[in-house]
């Protein structure tokens, strides 16, 4: 028990400095002056160095090698797990490619956004190539014989596979496209039209970060450029940020991000700092972003009682009624960005992504037919054509920083999200009365008790396979967006 | 050279992550969620851990031994010396007294603001004979046999001796106090009676800020309980505070820890993240803070353009005249405060704690004394009586968090901005013309040249020597005082 104590103790260290790396990102996006750059770049470097030189601590092994997982009860075994798996991680990429990635990625974002800037393919192709080449070498190390994909995947969403997801989003996608289609059939509402003040927005934003259970006193709202979640335990921040033409913008980034920083926040108190004590992958995390925004957010008793905010908030901004700011909250229209798209085609954008990133990575697609291949796909999907790269392969970031194996994780934090807003519901008969109250006390306490409590206790698939009473599927997402945008756009079911 | 080198990117690497835990500070006292602070405290643990066991590195010895200083330039040579420094101070204190300073400390600071603000200097005592004892074998620690004051002092003022120190103090004390006794027979103007709008405040203080060469790309002003100002290099931040009923708190705040920001920001690049590259003492620290806020900031010729920008800003505020405007920012009445203390009477006040602190630690004051002491010194100097703890022997919070050696430095401070002022007023003869435009940059830009873009080159009072051509002496800064406040009260000089 002596070296897991110890072991613990110095888990907890880099834990703790793991959370003052988390929170110069934090100061990055919100506070820092534009001129500390170059500064800011060298404290994040040492900051790095010290929490890799910590998880590749040759000390670790020996410990893990010492004790007997037997004589520990399951959170000592788990936590045990998780050291081993980043300590596994730590050892398997060489220094000196890790160091290359950083230095070959840092340039690339920055290609990257000059080629999106000018609408130049071309000009962002070399270096991706260079990038894919890096990552898969790593990709190797990390898997050791094994799928490459799959080890590039587990950082993000431990014991995914690919095989197991497309099985999933394969199912998925036929009934995406045919409801997508049939909801662009039929007519849509209008969007708003009105002019809505942003000190307004943001005190609306901070009452509704509330009524979803966000502790201020563990936390802050700031305005960023894009909305994130920061922190574990005790410091969990999160941003927003404001148009003044689209609160919903504002308020849907807000809940989403409190679903982030609320499942951090009420993770068991014991786990603080330890590697139980942070959200135990990617998927899970979003199911509750996703959860908290739209299954609970744009619920049609939840938008009942915002309107009423809002009306309180803003006036008459010209929708007469619930009913029809319900449709307006969940209006489906064409679009090329997947950051802005609705609930409905959320997933296709998604799903688009995981197909190409894996051809890539495979080799099946060459770096020279990605943009053809990115066209065509939406084609199929949506049903119009992409206009220009920075509506199309050039919009998203990851790939240019090496981030492949992390797309999956946004569309299996949905299918997740349905998996357990079904189970919700069926625990919670009532739940739409208070949620009509805006209250969304029982629905939170709901997911507290059955997914956040427990940090990294389960394995993912395990986690939500016990929230639910069954292993995780696409088919009550896919029932539940059938039956909600039937119901909005009066198709037959 | 190689070692050198490799020396240099290790000391880098630490100076990176000692800006880290300084923009923790930083953090912790502007945006942290209250909720967050026992985490924090271990993160801010943590991070000292990491930093001090880079600081004692075994390999830094080797380096060390191993690079002949004659190969080296005078950068180079000054580095070394710096490093050798640190290193040797982190060796000399056992982890296991560090670790029960920090402890009992943190305790002491709690009892201290209890017993500050239950008037109650009896319930202070025991904890601060304990800090006492601690910090006295800390200093024999570090003194190994020389004088343990002196021990204590180095953290802050390098290379400082208490007798070079009270030589000039006691020479200074006699001058202070008969001029503060001749200023008080005299007739004072009235204080401000007005109300100042806080964020018209902010917007000046803000504008004062960049009128002393504040960058504000690589800085930024927040509020905060207590001035300060955080940070070296591309990322130094200040915060200040607002009173509506006394904008000269901010004004001169502001102005004060615009001092020690650009001092850190003029520091020449080529330091960034050495140990050259941060301010090379408390005491020049000071000085620079001091002479912004004192010399130049409440001069006649830029008081006459602060008046204006006030009018400016405020509209009247009851003051007719840029003379009227001169004297009441540079009233002196009682007071039993030294962070409030005029220019005339602060030093005054560092010398009391100077005095007291040398014989506690040397025990010719026993604890039990203190208060008795602390009070008949005031009186000395002050000419009346403390009225209670909180106005006299509990106002600090220094000794209860084991800080001794810190008070001098201040004094010393004035001292050094004493000799930098006069050397300046001779080299810029028409000085006071530019400020009288608001125009600081001459004086900033002395400064810069003289002292602060060699950040740790020199040592302080070689620095100092240097940019005056004299060894530091109280007496430029007793002549400063005596004629401004002689001036100021129509005393015979």
């Amino acid at each position: 028990m002596k070296t897991y104590d110890a072991l613990m103790e110095f888990s907890r260290e880099t834990g703790a400095l793991a959370q003052v790396a988390g929170r110069l990102g934090w100061d990055q996006e919100t506070m820092m002056p534009a001129g500390a750059a170059d500064q800011r770049a060298e404290e994040m470097a040492a900051m790095e160095s010290v929490l890799h030189a910590r998880r590749s601590d040759p000390r670790l092994a020996e410990a893990l090698d010492h004790i007997d997982p037997q004589t520990l009860d399951q959170v000592g075994q788990a936590q045990l797990r998780h050291i081993r798996r980043a300590y596994d991680r730590a050892i398997k990429v060489p220094a000196a490619l890790s160091s290359r990635i950083a230095r070959v990625t840092s340039r690339a974002q920055g290609i990257w956004a000059r080629a999106r800037a000018d609408e130049d393919v071309a000009a962002f192709l070399p270096i991706l190539r260079e990038v894919i080449a890096l990552k898969r070498e790593e990709g190797a190390a990390l898997a050791a014989g094994g799928d490459l994909y799959d080890a590039m995947m587990d950082d993000y969403e431990p014991g995914a596979t690919a095989a197991q997801l497309s099985a999933m989003y394969d199912a998925l996608r036929p009934g995406l496209t045919e409801l997508r289609a049939a909801v662009r059939a039929a007519p849509a509402p209008a969007p708003l039209d009105h002019v809505f003040d942003e000190a307004a927005q943001m005190a609306l934003s901070t009452k509704l970060a509330q009524a979803f259970g966000y502790d201020l006193t563990r936390g802050r709202v700031d305005k960023a450029v894009h909305p994130f979640s920061s922190g574990s335990g005790q410091d969990v921040r999160i941003t927003t940020r404001t148009n003044p033409r689209d609160p919903f913008n504002c308020f849907y980034s807000t809940i989403h991000e409190v679903g982030h920083a609320a499942y951090e926040q009420n993770i068991s108190r014991d786990y603080l700092l330890t590697p139980l004590g942070a959200g135990v992958s990617m998927g899970v995390h979003e199911s509750q972003s996703r959860i908290y925004e739209n299954q609970i957010g744009r619920s049609r008793a939840f938008t009942g009682w915002l309107y009423g905010q809002m009306r309180d908030s803003f006036g008459d901004f010209g929708i007469p009624d619930e009913d029809s700011f319900y449709r307006v909250v969940n209006r489906v229209s064409d679009g090329f960005i997947r950051t802005e798209a609705d609930e409905l085609q959320y997933n296709l954008h998604v799903l688009l992504r995981f197909d190409l990133e894996r051809a890539l990575m495979s080799g099946d697609l060459p770096v020279d037919d990605l943009e053809a291949a990115w066209n065509d796909r939406f084609w199929a999907d949506f049903g119009f054509a992409v206009d220009r790269p920075s509506n199309g392969v050039l919009q998203d970031v990851h790939w240019s920083i090496g981030v492949f194996g992390y797309f999956p994780t946004y569309s299996l934090g949905n299918v997740f999200a349905g998996c357990l807003n079904a189970a919700m519901r069926r625990d919670l008969p009532k739940l739409d009365d208070d949620l009509a109250r805006g209250d969304t006390s029982a629905a939170t306490g709901w997911l507290q008790a059955k997914v956040q409590i427990h940090g990294g206790l389960y394995e993912p698939r395990d986690l939500i396979t016990r929230a639910c009473g069954a292993a995780p599927s696409e088919a009550p997402l896919m029932a539940y967006l059938t039956e909600k945008f039937s119901d909005l756009y009066g198709l037959r079911p």
